[in-house]
């Protein structure tokens, strides 16, 4: 064991070394379910020196932005290509759905991950993250409600309302693997129950967008008993 | 300082105490953005013998446990009576969002206990809890949904996973307040911000339940695409 490692250290470039710290810091995050990992748990997971995480990341907080930027990045990189089609809004909303959902199936740490990342006190981060990875996503969302209004298919919401009812609804069946089990009786997340839930969330939602006014009928049925 | 804190203790009854303790928890978990709280934290807050933990609540988890009781006890008997009344469907779905969302305004911390609580190894409080909150939580829900569907108002979707969607979504807006800090340069949430996220919801989700067939065009131009 001692050996294989050894021979797969040495064979493997810089960059690889700093893969490995980063996958493990989100194997660790899913194993424990907790975001908050300590440099000691990776070093002991990797067989690596912890002192390598200052060297490649700075800090703990330096390793955790660039988990977040692996993540993340590609994801966002891939929204802007489905932005820039001629798709309709609507199949640019189902393709961001199922992009968020797909994200958050492979890695159900990151929403919470970021949270923790740009709550932490004191630092610089919070600014960061927010710049490289909220601001373009919400605007990326507002690219598509925009093109749908344009179209006179959407009606007119708040972009960032918009933005917390996406991130909330899709990140919360990951987030709520405890309670799909003890609650609903499912241990894993299959791959059917998460295209049902991509799915689900795409008709209420662009149904909801694309509503006419008449059929907001709780209105007329309190105008009705009013 | 110490007086007045001695001459209050004197003057209330066990149960204040007791409430004490768990007002101090709560006011930590706001403070310090975690739920995980310490026991000599909350000794350090209240003034109060964390000894006290062990006599009212059993352990922690026995004090985290009667701390979610508190916050939503109330609010599932009040979903209770929204859904005795002869309401329409949608205007129990408007109140069960407004429901959820004040709870989430007042206790943001919430949602993140219960999955703290939930997700905890080795013991039964996931399963307690599960039956207690969230069952009930999802079977309300399931019966504003049947009424609906009954009614032939809305179309039939799956419980579980509007469970996941509301919940996600009530709740992001109020775990992402560093979020809306740093993303959309937000300090705080106002009642109109409250208000206008209960409208966002239920406008995009009733809709999204009431819309026809003929309303889901994504579908028909993916159609007229192939």
């Amino acid at each position: 064991m001692k050996m294989a490692r050894a021979a797969k250290r040495s064979a493997v470039p810089e960059v690889a070394t700093r893969d490995q710290l980063l996958i493990a810091a989100g194997e660790l995050m899913i194993e424990s379910g907790n975001v908050d990992i300590s440099l000691s748990d990776i070093a002991l997971k990797t067989g690596l020196n912890s002192a390598l995480v200052k060297y490649y990341f700075g800090n703990k907080a330096g390793l955790l932005m660039a988990l977040i930027r692996k993540v993340v990045g590609g994801s966002l990189a891939r929204l802007d290509e489905v932005i820039a089609t001629r798709a309709s809004p609507e199949e640019k909303l189902k393709m961001h759905i199922t992009g968020i959902v797909n994200t958050y199936y492979r890695f159900p740490y990151i929403n919470r991950l970021l949270h923790f990342v740009i709550t932490e006190r004191g630092g610089s981060q919070g600014a960061t993250m927010a710049a490289e990875i909220v601001k373009p996503l919400a605007l990326s969302q507002k690219q598509i409600l925009d093109e749908g209004v344009a179209s006179g298919r959407f009606r007119k919401v708040d972009p960032m309302l918009f933005y917390f009812h996406i991130i909330g609804a899709c990140d919360q069946l990951f987030y709520g693997r405890y309670i799909l089990q003890h609650g609903f009786g499912i241990d894993d997340i299959s791959a059917t129950l998460k295209h049902d839930y991509v799915n689900h969330l795409y008709e209420i939602i662009v149904n909801g967008l694309l509503a006419p006014p008449n059929h907001r009928t709780a209105k007329s049925t309190r105008a009705n008993r009013g």
